[in-house]
């Protein structure tokens, strides 16, 4: 039997390459591994707890979508679906927040870092909180729970809400009976940080990033951007202290990166590098970027795609919601 | 155009004369008038937040049902339905939570008595608080904003959910332009507490109450129980302060109730108005136990009752919802 796994894909802002390479990239790897039942969602819903614009909403989670999908997930091998469009889910929820202590809610990090800031600024701890931040650890609980996940791929920061989503897993099988799969997570490698053009940790909130699918003289800008030392080009260089050289060697095949780490080290110009850079970024991004943009500029067909999804996600969800209604009698026949 | 006016029942226990008197029979009564168009439903998933039992859920909301069916609620009329057949509102639940500051839910009265009382017997505040009870505010918010409720009948102690309710609303309408019908509430008429077998408020809790649908042998020895003073029958009794006369006015015509004031108030021995008062009961009684018993032992007709109403529903909420969802910018056609 395949391992059910699930990736869940937040809108929060256009995609950048920090994302594909420490998010997207191993998610996609992991998938094509034999031993898994890959899922992967749109988690569009959760982006509501902050994105109160319509057009923004929208065009975000449009884009999430089309981003995974152009860069290499195949819809017909695993399960792509928008979590807004399985209502299951919410319904799901509900029943677990009736098994979630309030204390598991007030001990989740991303609340207690809000509480903690809004104490040290002088202010009420729950200025600015509102109930949809305070309680998404339960709507992620009913994301994993529902589709009877084994593996959850996160990233430190995500462990805490795949043992609070086996916690409520744990307290309504010791109620009815075993109901819910206990889920594990696995942590994602330890890539180094992408930096950013500055150095920085790429980041969305730093403005240095460089979006996926930005129009090459755009890209090739950025690119140029990329801050350097002064180092004369004939120079050996160190490709592991390199910004560009950790670019490189995740879109080269091993051979290129490998004869480029050569290059660094025997004295490669800046200028040049970033030339080597941009070339071998561009032709893995062609392709992509294209598909990106036809997805882009056909909402319909996108949308028929996330719809699939949904109705080969609903064949799980629905007959199993019906069990755990029926386990805890709110399901009558 | 009628206004929209939505009851709640939750399954909490047997239903009593006092819920019978205090809430079932107002309501229906409300219904009757001409200007409202009225909906029902019974809360079951509110019911969740403390029912962990199979039996005791299934049982309790199939018994909430057959009693409103028994006692005259004509589906016709009326949209009946239970909560937990009509998926829109937990959808809609999670919208609202991303509009409702936390602080709202943590001034609610019901959550804060929790807490006062954890504190007073020097626990701590959420102890045996789950996330049921504290979020339902905001799930009371979706059952009655989804329906685009203008009305709730409320007794005092619901007052502030309707407000909550109305903040959550206007919250979102300032954010998306006018979507949710703000709510009102009306304060059922301040009827005397109903009193229980030993003079206390009938209640549960008290083990003082009257089952609505004895039998009559034992509704006549429960009655029998009824506590009264060592007054002889010759004695003239004031009809305001018994019991006896209190429940016999509820259940007899006018006529029949001005007729026993008199023979209150010119003396009438307790056995003798005890006798009086289970037969003006039973009689009014005797259908609608006899319609309880046989819903209760159809479940297949009650729960297609319920599904035929849950379909009433949803030709309201599918396309309101869809409207919302539309409004936030998830739906995105």
């Amino acid at each position: 039997m395949k391992k059910q796994v699930l990736t869940g894909i937040k809108p929060t802002g256009k995609v950048h390459l920090g994302n594909y390479i420490g998010a997207i990239k191993p998610a996609l790897e992991l998938a094509r591994q034999e031993s898994y039942q890959p899922a992967y969602f749109v988690a569009d819903y959760h982006g509501l707890t902050k994105i109160h614009n319509k057009e923004e909403m929208n065009e975000l989670s449009r884009g999430i979508a089309a981003t995974w999908l152009a860069l290499g997930l195949d819809p017909s091998k695993a399960i792509f679906y928008r979590q807004s469009d399985v209502p299951e889910i919410f319904e799901l929820s509900w029943i677990l927040a009736c098994f979630s202590p309030k204390g598991l809610m007030n001990r989740a990090h991303a609340y207690k870092a809000l509480a903690e800031g809004n104490a040290q600024a002088g202010k009420e701890a729950d200025t600015g909180v509102n109930m949809g931040l305070f309680t998404y650890p339960i709507l992620m609980a009913s994301d994993i729970l529902l589709f009877q996940t084994e593996v959850v791929p996160v990233g430190k920061d995500q462990i805490q809400h795949v043992e609070i989503a086996r916690d409520i897993a744990e307290s309504f099988n010791h109620t009815y009976g075993v109901t819910f799969t206990l889920p594990h997570y696995i942590v994602e490698k330890e890539t180094a940080v992408l930096p950013g053009l500055d150095g920085r940790k790429m980041s969305k909130s730093y403005n240095n990033t460089i979006p996926l699918f930005e129009e090459p003289k755009k890209l090739q800008k950025l690119i140029n951007k990329i801050k350097t030392d002064s180092s004369p080009p004939a120079a050996p260089k160190n490709p592991d202290d390199s910004i560009i050289f950790s670019l490189y060697k995740e879109f080269a095949s091993e051979a290129k990166a490998d004869e480029m780490k050569n290059r660094f080290q025997s004295g490669i110009g800046w200028g040049e590098a970033k030339k080597e850079l941009f070339e071998v970024m561009n032709e893995f991004l062609e392709e992509p970027r294209e598909k990106y943009r036809e997805l882009m500029d056909s909402p319909e067909k996108l949308n028929e795609i996330l719809m699939d999804g949904a109705e080969k996600a609903r064949k799980k969800t629905r007959p199993f919601l019906q069990e755990v209604k029926r386990k805890i009698g709110i399901l009558h026949s």
